[in-house]
């Protein structure tokens, strides 16, 4: 079994992202604020080519988020750029020349465009025929192994409301945003039932793992 | 200091009642599994009359919560009897004749009426003035105890806009209720900055409880 597995990090009033987003202030105001508590673990610095930083109690989670990964999944948005077509000069990814993921990437978008090949093992694939498609090339892809469902919160959003999400873990960050990307809009109600896994209580985050019982 | 103490119980998707709210299903649907881990509790069922019931990790919460507490405020939905002015054989409230409250419970209200004494140290003051005056009043009555903010979310919702809640516990229940009323609608960013004092994972529900910074 290759569980879809999608993780993101939230506001307490429920924002992927704040308001006023913007090619150069991707996750509009405040949102930069949800994701200070991964960018100074050791474990995602080395995995993004830095040096430093702490091991704490998020470390472990962020390790087993990594862990018996086979592929990625990621929306257009996610992956940047800008909406429409690729252009002459087309985007690259946030990356560089060594992305994290070091699996084959799925990203979702309406335009066509050939394969991608990074270095350390990421090639990016461009799916224009639908999410479930996309699961599909990337559950072959993993050969066995699960598919991390990257972002962003349209990404997840639709996955969601097609009841196709296996585990999703919640990085809750001690910030009210106010306004902006909401996870929960249009979800709707997924017909399997959800339960938690471990909330676990790290400095400047909770993390809150849920699974859809099967 | 005395401080302002909100607690709620709130689905992982944000909503603290189901759709489709009524006088028979004040809840909304599916609203009744946001409170399931209380009503089993045996903390629970003694305040309210009841025997038995279980003692788990969320023992010491639902005790913390009660503890220290010299008045209630309320908002006229928690309080019920539907909307409007309150007629001649009026609501008393969904508690029985000794309602689990034992202080001075201030329910905001658009309709005047007398105080209301009941059994047990409970006495509802109706206050047709506004949050900051019933809250005033609920501070002068609890003479140095904290004030317990029971709900509705519309209540909350109020005191949060006005950055008036000081501590705030969210017991957040496993499940999606995919629409219903949403506690962080229209409540802006408070001034004072929000932090997480700690995360409780219970049977379930996960406890999480924020202070804002003085």
């Amino acid at each position: 079994m290759s569980n879809l597995r999608a993780q993101i990090s939230i506001s307490v009033d429920g924002y992927v992202a704040g308001p006023s987003q913007s090619e150069k202030d991707p996750l509009g105001e405040g949102g930069e604020e949800l994701h200070e508590w991964i960018t100074k673990l050791a474990a995602w610095r080395a995995a993004h080519g830095r040096e430093g930083g702490e091991v704490n109690a998020s470390s472990p989670i962020v390790e087993a988020l990594q862990e018996n990964i086979g592929a990625t999944l990621m929306g257009r948005n996610m992956f940047g750029g800008g909406p429409g077509p690729w252009g002459e000069q087309p985007w690259n990814g946030w990356w560089g020349d060594d992305p994290p993921f070091h699996t084959p990437v799925f990203v979702l978008t309406h335009h066509e465009r050939e394969p991608l090949e990074m270095e350390g093992g990421t090639t990016f694939h461009f799916v224009t025929d639908g999410i479930e498609s996309a699961l599909e090339q990337a559950r072959e892809a993993a050969a066995g192994k699960d598919v991390a469902l990257g972002g962003g919160a349209n990404a997840i959003q639709q996955y969601l409301a097609a009841d196709l999400v296996d585990e999703m873990t919640l990085n809750v960050a001690p910030v009210l945003l106010g306004a902006g990307e909401r996870l929960f809009a249009n979800v709707g109600v997924p017909e399997r039932e959800i339960e938690l896994v471990e909330a676990i209580d790290a400095p400047d985050v909770t993390h809150l793992r849920y699974r859809f019982a099967s």
